[in-house]
């Protein structure tokens, strides 16, 4: 049997480090249910010393999680900031709390006058102030790829003997060549007492593109658990990407004496749902999940059959899920097939509730033949983006074409029941109604990113569009929208990142 | 000074390999003068045998690089594909052939009854053959990775000794961890007689997500050749990735001994003309190019700024020549300053085509407040589009939104000059307008994939679209359309890709 290892999903916390992909609560209990599902070890869920609202997801993905996996929060190595995660984390069943501090000379100098005692001090307190709350304790020992390496076997030899439960060498840069990370981490196997009884953890970036190989280096000599995200998220250019972690150690589990529990034919659900709700897209060269890594076209049959099977023979698209889900409705399927179908996607809604989603879904359903699980989501994401608006749209009509000038005028409806209508002009029927949705709301912002996603296939496919707007101060608001059409799902998205921007303001 | 490493740039010959990215003429040359500007090492053109259009796309691509970087062009191993190779390079200063077949246990039964002998006297024979023509002739090992390495070594002298300047150990299927690659680099430099007179080619896929990483191993043990292609398009999850090695070696030049001659301010550049071009885009995480690479949000604040500080010295966003061009023009520039900016970008017109090229260019300018580079790259392609269409778009009028039903009226002129007007409802405006031009031309496909880029920022960017459509042999035809108004980008794009599938059955 080959060693385990432990994945740790940081899609949660990582995700938000992207610009303007803040998650809402029910966004992330959606993930957290899906990576119970992919069968991850531990799930980073957030920093709840962070924000009343990051507390309170904690908490929550502690209660759906349940005993499925570890939930890890994160805290500043501050009595405070450790207290309230512990007491974020009392809904979980197996909770961890993440302390850790810069051990590279840069971060020394800043942070502690360059005194080495001083951040060992620090570190061996907070682990011992985590573990009064906790059995289970990650020490992360930051821009770790970088450090002195005698000053990195002090500092997790005292982690250790502190109490920490887990050794995670953070190579938070993204710098490392791949051998050098690895070499660094036999020596600290080897070096470290007590490393052996605990687990040995990597958090690799992707800054040059070698995340997933410097990860997997790490296995190689003596890691045991790796920390990654669903395709690849998280600031810059993002983290090692889980479903690569998984695919390159099933693939390789006897040269790395490796194997993860991942459930593998999740893989591409899994990655649908994230790109989904973090706006943040999946190029079709992506490795595993995107939508080319399987195909096979015309230049095969240049090339060689045999270079195809070969391939083929390596990952099978259905080994990660492709496909999509086996039940389909239609405009004809009934109430009592709807809500069978939703609570088997995990939710529940009152009758009062439930009406509206049949009602949105016939509409869907109306314009489209076929209705997929995806398009069932995106129908009750939707759904609760309308719930919270302050302004909500009433209806949005517009004329556009060549040669014509795009025209929209929008109807909106305000907290009090108002309703106000404008039209404007613009130079696509997407600015116009954007234009004309500014004028009725009257909030400064400026529109930085739009972005389509197909939620399912053809042409009819719901499309769920992304925006980023930027506020007065800086601040990126993200808002989504789905419909049948494009020009509706965008102005959707656009309300929503107002009704956003004009909440976070008051 | 560190060992020169020549980039061998395979995006032209790849990006087709990607479903339905079959790229023309013109935007064949648009991408090789672009590499001229990267300063890659080696072009590889295409394979002329393939048809009369490669043949005719490796000849112009010959032409526009002149003595900037070598041609190269792939044959297969058999005489008359290599004398149309060197028929093609006939317009190149600097030509080379690349000639290979398939060494691992697989391919040897396949191909040649599980002769070693065989495949030895094969593969001698196609180097001299392609030395008869060219004095540089590159050998490629097909599913080197899994070669029996002493064969390896054995085909390898016999190629050097048969004339062969390069020689490539070809990574097929993305299988080979990547210090497993690199070591068989090691001993292949050490135990092939004459290798150290040749260049050590390395040719690396990205289907575990660790092309990079191969390469770089493979460059540490003694490769001094990458082959690679902007984006890592190319077939299933693509090559490795030119904008991630090249900043990889010039972030650890040192370590690894390395350099090489690319100009890394245009790696953004090169980026956006590809995914523009190919309609496979860049996602946000993309390491280098993509969005996010280099944007340090508000989870930077919350991690402390020195981490910050350390990334962005690791890699300068301006390094890689992000921010845009810097000569923009509007509604206001005069013809004489367009003609001279395009002249500038490598375009030039007869007087009736700049006509045409400056009214497109005022219809947007109308529309849009600044016009950027790439803007007007965008109007010369939709041009250039429109020049050789069989169906040309007169007019489409669109009424859509919320609560309303979409409904497009097209007008389409045919070859004689004749007009023909349909219109039909759909679950969206992109919908119904595609269902119209349906009803005008009346040939069988279904539409499979739809993308939408942005060319610039801002909400009233031009949008292109990128359609792919599946005729009724299971051929894939691409098509792009841009316009300040998504329904009619998404219009242009149909009608091209059915111009392009109807000009394919004729």
């Amino acid at each position: 049997m080959t060693r385990p290892i432990a994945i740790f999903d940081t899609t949660l916390r990582s995700a938000e480090q992207a610009p303007g992909a803040a998650l809402s609560l029910t966004e992330k209990l959606a993930i957290a249910r899906e990576l119970v599902k992919l069968h991850v070890d531990v799930i980073e869920a957030g920093k709840p010393g962070a924000s009343a609202s990051e507390f309170e997801s904690v908490r929550e993905v502690g209660r759906v999680v349940d005993d499925a996996c570890v939930v890890c929060a994160l805290a500043k190595p501050e009595e405070d900031a450790i207290a309230t995660a512990a007491e974020a984390l009392a809904t979980a069943k197996r909770p961890r709390i993440r302390v850790g501090l810069g051990v590279s000379p840069l971060h020394l100098e800043e942070k502690f006058n360059r005194s080495e005692d001083e951040a060992v001090r620090r570190a061996v307190s907070a682990v011992r102030l985590a573990k009064s709350h906790v059995d289970d304790v990650e020490f992360y020992a930051k821009d770790a790829g970088r450090a002195d390496e005698d000053f990195l076997v002090r500092i997790c030899e005292e982690v250790i003997v502190a109490g920490a439960t887990v050794v995670n060498i953070h190579d938070t840069t993204g710098y490392n060549l791949p051998w050098e990370f690895g070499e660094r981490i036999a020596r600290l196997k080897r070096r470290v007492r007590g490393m052996g009884a605990v687990t040995l953890s990597v958090h690799t970036h992707n800054d040059l593109g070698m995340a997933t190989a410097r990860a997997l280096e790490a296995v190689r000599n003596g890691a045991t658990q790796v920390e990654c995200a669903i395709n690849g998220v998280g600031r810059r250019a993002g983290n090692a990407a889980l479903e690569e972690i998984a695919m390159a150690i099933r693939a390789h589990g006897e040269e790395l004496d490796a194997h993860t529990g991942v459930d593998a034919r999740r893989l591409m659900s899994a990655s649908r749902l994230v790109s989904s709700i973090t706006g943040i897209g999946v190029q079709p060269n992506k490795p595993i999940v995107g939508a080319n890594a399987f195909t096979h076209p015309s230049g095969a049959e240049r090339e060689g059959e045999s270079e195809v099977r070969d391939a083929e023979h390596l990952i099978n698209a259905e080994d990660v899920g492709v496909g999509g889900s086996p039940i389909v409705l239609s405009a004809r399927s009934g109430q009592a097939t709807l809500k069978r179908r939703l609570a088997e996607l995990g939710y529940t809604f009152d009758d009062a509730e439930f009406e509206d989603v049949y009602d949105a879904f016939l509409e869907v359903a109306d314009k489209k033949r076929l209705i997929y699980d995806e398009d069932l989501n995106a129908i009750v994401r939707e759904h609760k983006r309308a719930q919270n608006a302050l302004w909500r749209l009433e209806s949005v009509q517009v004329t556009c074409g060549f040669p014509l000038t795009p025209t929209a005028t929008v109807t909106l409806v305000d907290e009090r029941g108002k309703e106000h209508t404008e039209a404007c002009w613009g130079g696509g029927p997407v600015d116009a109604a954007c234009k004309a949705i500014d004028q009725v709301v009257g909030v400064r912002n400026e529109l930085q990113g739009f972005s389509v996603t197909s939620v399912t296939r053809g042409v009819d496919a719901l499309g769920e569009v992304t925006v980023a707007v930027v506020a007065d101060d800086g601040r990126v608001f993200r808002g989504r929208g789905s419909d049948n059409d494009i020009v509706v799902s965008s102005a959707r998205a656009y309300l929503n990142a107002l009704n956003r921007l004009i909440a976070a303001g008051r």
